[in-house]
């Protein structure tokens, strides 16, 4: 499996819309596994998310989806900036 | 909800008998949500953690379930070091 921990910031008072953004688009990821949105509660611009996926190739064909694509395209100018983007190899646990 | 990102090393050789441990234990936690235990695939010795809660308060209680207090038991002496600790607020997505 492929796993992606990862943290971008938003541009100030835009943190909820982009989240709205990329909530919506999360059921159009059929070979997603887990996809966690989170807010940092230290810091009002920044999100975190959390994706398990099978293998590094669906995550890589899901930014080709339509609905996904358009997604990205309306949310770059939310951010400001990413931050932590570390690979992962999920093995276990639940909600997986 | 509360959510968890965090990081640590096994002693050398150690990691998957970790895993094993931390895997075996996640049965225990009826109000776990998501708890998704990942390899670095960059660092043999690195474990990623990445969990979701419907509390804080959840999560504490947790830590007291005899299961769990004896996998935290037995999984000590096969850490070397704790790394990240980031503290999130989970609001949407799938696997949760």
């Amino acid at each position: 499996m492929y796993g992606l921990i990862g943290s971008f910031s938003a541009h100030p008072g835009k943190r909820d819309e982009l989240i709205g953004l990329m909530t919506a688009s999360t059921s159009a990821m059929p070979e997603c596994i887990s996809y966690i949105i989170a807010k940092d509660p230290q810091d009002a611009d920044k999100i975190w998310i959390t994706e398990v996926w099978d293998s590094a190739e669906s995550h890589k064909a899901s930014l080709q989806i339509p609905a996904v694509a358009e997604t990205i395209k309306k949310a770059m100018p939310l951010i400001a900036s990413f931050g932590q983007h570390t690979i992962t190899e999920p093995v276990g646990g639940m909600g997986m």
